[in-house]
């Protein structure tokens, strides 16, 4: 049987495409309306994604304020209370939240992915960040951000902590028993005492055991460590692959960490990040993604060329070809691939200008059917467990990806037409943990 | 025309009584049990409430095991989830959140907050604590408590730099223009750059401001500096009067301080806490009383009187009458409370100790008319505002009060019939607080 597909949706911000409020009927303030996010949700769930993800930055993102008073991004909702008001009015989708590990504290944050999965019965993730955003320490008392090594270091030692206080409670502790007064058994409580490198925390957490044991831990850092870490924890994996060929290096190297580590590869998905254009026609889908992108303001467009060359670009003709660019001491791989794609695609530097300033990552731009086969590929070629999908625009580049590609995707066998459980473990096809501290059903 | 009053229902814990989750026909789980909040909240609205407001703790309750294991305490859902969710199956109540002060920080609680207020329509409230649990220190990486006095500096710059967060955004800053691509105005955001004795903080917020400019800031403080907290920045204070001559000296006391500061009496309501138990008559009401304080185990009863009276009590004969005391160090005045009530209501040692480890705080025990007797007696002496209601076990002791002592109130022309306005702030007859760094409506 044909390999089934997993979907997310990424939906902070609402689209990644910095020009996608301006796209002609997009909803300007998409990023921020309840009502519109309400509806979002539940057509992803008619749709049967595996969950919403809701990204999350600790500060103004770090871009200079020509650039940033074209975004929507300094305007959404804090995820906890957002994914908690949606739990209440959608009924299968999970909810994935980011937190950071640098500056957040573990008591706050397993308590309340805890409090989110037994509010959604179960439908609670974890996107684990060490935060991006270098601005996002200057918001915490600090004057810079705590040194990468570091910052892994701590999320180890944090995931590991918020498991423990996650398992503070063996999911039968609760008696509750009216006659005799004795609302649990204290020899079901486990007090954690964690003391190492970076954390000091007792627990236990006064909140019970959570529905999934733990909510699903999913993680997104592209670095060393990063990899290292998601291939010791993580359970689901946010990829920034943009190509098939960095897709499968991605993947076989993620899922050779587990073998070294003995982890089961079933235990983990990786899903790249992907913007989602679909057409009519293929010719139409690349109407909508150039029109899309030309949305983008050159100031805001030609900063991130200049920052992707690591060379001054606001001189040169917007409406000529790419300049041969002399050497520089920035990233020469990354320089390449920007000169490579304006080549592959001969692009103006406009046009490339504003590809890179609104989204220049993996997108799937064609009908639904040639969308389906490229997901195929990544999916057989062991590139890809599924994919976190970014919308266009909102809220028709959503409806299109529901109302056609999922179809498609069903038609192949390649994706489910109903939810068969109920929790997020059950949509990923993950288990639930057991209590790290107590043996299920052996209560005393 | 008479003073109308305000009323707000005490939820976390959904009751205050140790003894009422063992009430005959009680829902034992009622406090962490989605179907039943989501219930109680409708149940409140119908009744007009200001808000609903939840305590919060960032530990495991400071009790002995043997009362812990008889206490529903340890299982609650965490303040600004379970509030976020009922957010979306409510329309008019508001929403108060407890967050501390010492065990958080205040770009994570102003945006959290700023987002409750966003998806509420502006419902939100904070209850601004310095934690009085110390062993929450222990959850956060520390060996003790902040120093009282600390805590209490901390709060202050605390709260300001939050209000100063929450304006990080004119209310007319996002322009949202599809034709331009400017979606904000640059100059109508403020980067707040604090810098004080505890906290540094850059800002600006990634969110707008909050609905209702601020959500209501609420305080509930019993010593000087939290006095003097109350009486700076409050817009209600959560009292602990537990007598009418009490309630009159701190009613006096926080608004002779607000006096002194030139602040308008009228800015802050104040709410004692209330146990409310209705019978068809009083004596059916007092035997609901004595029913609930009977179920409270006598070991957790014993100690809890040990504490008030500074004396080991486990050696008294429990059905006779309380003992003299020899004279100890520990709190007179408390001391004396506890042996006035044991004679002034002929209590045994067991009644006694029970109504200790019950609830030993202001109690309106009585028929719909005797309690709408008293609450008017505390409003027109001026020792509230109105209540913040307790339930003596659930659902019944709060339908009790919704559907009988909320009608009396309003036959008295005491409360309203219906809400007037649809934020918090309406429901309170607070005004929307201007921004501090924009004039309103003087867009660029
Ligand atoms: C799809 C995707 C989503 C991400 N979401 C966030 C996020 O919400 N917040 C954040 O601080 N970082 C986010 N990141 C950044 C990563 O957590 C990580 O910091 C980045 O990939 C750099 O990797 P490194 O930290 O391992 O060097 C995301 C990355 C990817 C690929
Ligand atoms: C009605 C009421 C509710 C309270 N709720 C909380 C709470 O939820 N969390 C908390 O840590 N303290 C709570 N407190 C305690 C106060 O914040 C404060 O710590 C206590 O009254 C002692 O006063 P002080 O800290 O000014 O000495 C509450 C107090 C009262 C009277």
């Amino acid at each position: 049987m044909a390999r089934h597909l997993h979907l997310g949706a990424f939906i902070r911000p609402i689209s990644i495409h910095t020009g996608a409020w301006r796209y002609p009927g997009a909803y300007a303030d998409a990023n921020f309306n309840l009502a519109h996010m309400r509806r979002f949700a539940r057509a992803l769930e008619a749709g049967k994604f595996d969950a919403l993800f809701m990204a999350d930055h600790l500060a103004v993102l770090n871009m200079p304020i020509e650039a940033l008073k074209r975004s929507q991004t300094p305007t959404s909702f804090e995820p906890f209370t957002l994914l908690s008001a949606l739990a209440m009015v959608t009924e299968r989708i999970g909810l994935v939240a980011t937190a950071s590990t640098t500056f957040d504290e573990p008591f706050h944050i397993a308590r309340r992915f805890a409090s989110l999965d037994h509010l959604s019965a179960g439908r609670a993730g974890w996107n684990v960040v060490t935060t991006s955003n270098p601005d996002a320490a200057l918001n915490f008392g600090r004057e810079d951000h705590m040194e990468h090594g570091d910052r892994y270091r701590r999320a180890r030692e944090f995931i590991s902590v918020v498991k423990g206080l996650w398992d503070s409670w063996a999911d039968d502790a609760f008696i509750r028993d009216q006659a005799s007064g004795v609302f649990f058994d204290p020899e079901r409580l486990h007090v954690l005492a964690h003391r190492g490198e970076f954390l000091s925390v007792r627990g236990p957490l006064n909140i019970a055991r959570p529905p999934q044991g733990w909510p699903v831990i999913v993680q997104a850092g592209a670095s060393e460590p990063g990899r290292q870490l998601a291939a010791e924890s993580a359970e689901v994996v946010f990829a920034a692959s943009s190509t098939l060929g960095d897709g499968k290096r991605f993947y076989a190297d993620v899922k050779a960490r587990m073998d070294v580590l003995g982890r089961p590869r079933d235990s983990l998905r990786i899903l790249p990040g992907a913007l989602v254009v679909v057409g009519e026609t293929i010719e139409e889908a690349r109407a909508k993604r150039d029109r899309l992108d030309s949305l983008v303001h050159y100031d805001s467009a030609v900063a991130s060329l200049s920052i992707a060359l690591g060379h001054d670009a606001s001189g040169f003709d917007p409406d000529g070809p790419l300049p041969e660019i002399p050497d520089t001491n920035a990233s020469k791989s990354g320089r390449q691939r920007v000169i490579d794609l304006a080549q592959r695609e001969g692009l103006t530097v406009r046009q490339l200008a504003q590809r890179l300033g609104g989204y220049a990552g993996l997108a799937f731009v064609g009908t639904a059917q040639t969308i389906a086969d490229e997901m195929e590929a990544w999916i057989d070629g062991e590139a890809a467990d599924g994919f976190n999908v970014m919308f266009p625009y909102l809220p028709d580049g959503l409806d299109d990806v529901v109302h056609r590609v999922v179809p498609e995707l069903q038609r192949r066998g390649r994706y489910r037409r109903d939810y068969e459980g109920t929790t997020l473990r059950d949509h990923l096809g993950l288990t639930r943990p057991a209590n790290g501290f107590f043996a299920e059903g052996a209560s005393a």
